[in-house]
């Protein structure tokens, strides 16, 4: 079977946002699956801010996609035809297969999908990377006890909205930083939330310190900036900042800001906790037993926000993440 | 018996450095001791970048120094008088006696110098606030296993010099970051460090690649700035930064900086911690004793910088921590 593919390719490193220039849209055929080897039909991409890391050059948690290679991406696809023997052809299948219409994949780092506990989409998010990066960095780096408070930003995000539940669901109370209000209704209407901080109307600050009149014990951070300046203001002592991501400084064009009052975590002897969540790949299957779990008995609800329209939509659809226009998980359907 | 005092009184909160119109010096005579207090006759004060610190209105660790009130500072003196049943006259005795010549205490807080372990300023820097900072700080916050890298930053000050030789003692490999090179010179050939780096002359960043080929596994930072950055470009995987202060922050007049590569951490699982040492009060007998074993095993060197003078030196004495003046503890003797 000849299949023709449709890829993204990295053409430049972006200055700032990403435009259409930095990348080139190729077709090319699809080659036939060799011994050992499956081939995807790539159903759904994962749309996430860390991909504008990865279009850097220079030394992060993994190697920068290289100029002219086909943009990293995770995905949820269908098996067309499979060489592999723990592969067959209709599975659905999740793994890092790249912003293209298909993938040839020998398997590793390959998981097989049970849409019988969620729909495809949801693999993606709520019980995909965006779920287990929550679970194991607010269970294990954050360590809240029931009863403390919780803040996370980009809370309507795929993380965030899936930290700020967890939280809850562990009994602590919990305030979601995000973009606007109908967001924050969201974080307090539909998620659970204790409250929720509009950070384009309000001020973060002020706003902690009603919310939060005993200080923040953990800090769920994925966006830097001034919003990490105004919870390290209102730490309590002995706080966790869990750096999950900094999408404010992704796309600058200036030079990243670092939070001018880090000494805040001497004052309050609280600490600043980097974590990547590719360390934990063993422990996955513990993450997506336990959030399956509260999706089933309703106290986790997964938003995914899908857009439509196929592979030519990504440049467009990957910048919703920086204008905010998501809550929740953001796919693009193939 | 009728003494007069002699006192620094905060006047005003500095901009940048402390200049003589931030200082009221104040004559007065000293009142009696009260039933369960006694009079202490100032020996030597502790000069500790922290002290700027204090002068500063806003939330830290500890309160700020009122305007009018005698600036806060450590001290070791003689009991000249005594109400209180645990001193005596003729005691040497260690507490926060303030600038000035004498102090009356109830004894909260002040601890009787055993002056046969070492002579008296020994016990304001190694055997003191300085040393105890250096120990918790490094082995219960840092954490170095042996044969680790560690990195430290004012290398050749009181709480630095202290923490590279115990790193030394505990089978580190330690670099010292220090400002000249007669400090760097102190510190390989008399300090037993394995290298030094004169950041006012030398690429930190570039000497950091050859000193710590592998990446720095504990940081113990004292200055912040440019030299914090540099150490975070080139953490090892896991890294842990111990935040015992900032001096490069302390007198700038424009907006404090954060470190503008903090995702380093990230990037490397590194947490950055902060430490004060206060928190620690019921271990410092331990410290002391394991101190004062190196000390006297001749593994441990207190290095103090006195300056003469008497109180009126204070204002400028002060000012050397800040122009890098000092290598080892620096002291005023009144």
């Amino acid at each position: 079977m000849t299949l023709t593919n449709a890829q993204y390719r990295l053409a430049a490193r972006p200055v700032g946002l990403p435009t259409d220039s930095d990348w080139q849209y190729t077709e090319e055929p699809v080659a036939e699956a060799g011994d050992g080897e499956f081939r995807v039909q790539v159903d759904y991409l994962s749309l996430d801010p860390a991909m504008r890391t990865w279009m850097n050059a220079g030394r992060s948690y993994i190697a920068p996609v290289e100029i002219g290679a086909v943009m990293r991406a995770a995905g949820i696809g269908t098996v067309i035809d499979s060489r592999h023997p723990d592969f067959a052809v209709g599975q659905t299948v999740s793994g890092v297969f790249g912003v293209q219409r298909y993938a040839i994949s020998n398997g590793s780092d390959v998981s097989v999908v049970d849409t019988g506990l969620a729909p495809a989409p949801v693999h993606l998010g709520a019980l995909g990377i965006s779920g287990i990066t929550a679970y194991f960095g607010l269970l294990d780096v954050g360590k809240p006890l029931p009863g403390q408070t919780v803040v996370v930003s980009a809370a309507a995000g795929s993380v965030g909205s899936i930290v700020g539940q967890i939280a809850r669901i562990k009994g602590c109370r919990v305030i979601g930083i995000a973009g606007g209000a109908d967001k924050c209704k969201v974080l307090v209407d539909e998620l659970g939330f204790d409250a929720a901080i509009d950070y384009k109307a309000e001020d973060v600050r002020a706003r902690l310190r009603t919310h939060a009149p005993d200080g923040v014990d953990v800090f769920f951070d994925n966006v830097g900036g001034p919003v990490l300046e105004a919870v390290l203001a209102r730490l309590a002592r002995g706080a966790r900042v869990v750096l999950s991501g900094a999408v404010s400084q992704y796309n600058t064009t200036q030079s990243p800001r670092g939070p001018a009052n880090y000494m805040q975590l001497l004052v309050q002897r609280a600490s600043m906790i980097g974590f990547v969540v590719f360390d934990y790949a063993a422990r996955y299957p513990e993450a997506v037993t336990e959030l399956a779990g509260w999706l089933r008995d309703g106290s986790l609800l997964a938003r995914d926000h899908i857009v439509p329209g196929g592979i030519a939509q990504f440049p467009d659809a990957l910048l919703k993440l920086f204008t905010g226009e998501n809550t929740g998980k953001l796919i693009l359907a193939l």
